[in-house]
């Protein structure tokens, strides 16, 4: 066939399409369960807006935080914050 | 014990963290994935930012499509983009 390597590209092009496709679907029921179990705790009292922050404050290297954290403090100090 | 409930409820909200840090773990593992899947295409001689285009674009009802590039062929011929 004279196409025969045109057609396969094609081939090939749309089947990296479509993985990405599913990759991204997967991903997006993995972000849909995540959505639930903070539904699940908002429900049951929990705060979801401190619990997305104390993901964030636990993905920190406990130096890093502190540092942060004293940071903080002191520019709050500064803008009479407290 | 007086604090039962107390310490159950921080068991709770421990696993509830915890499931979230995982599902953002794997989520992250398929975003990963999908990295891979466009660099493996790039190597090929694809270009990794009109696939990009091409998901977005398969991603819209037809008509939706068929209308926004309408759209943007006027809006271009309006600025004399050719």
């Amino acid at each position: 066939m004279a196409d025969a390597g045109h057609n396969s590209s094609n081939e090939d092009l749309r089947l990296g399409i479509e993985r990405i496709e599913r990759l991204e679907e997967e991903k997006k029921g993995i972000g849909d369960d995540i959505k639930d179990v903070y539904s699940e705790y908002k429900a049951k009292g929990f705060d979801a807006k401190i619990m997305r922050e104390i993901i964030r404050l636990r993905k920190m290297k406990p130096d890093d935080r502190r540092e942060m954290e004293a940071v903080l403090e002191t520019y709050k100090n500064a803008l009479g914050i407290d």
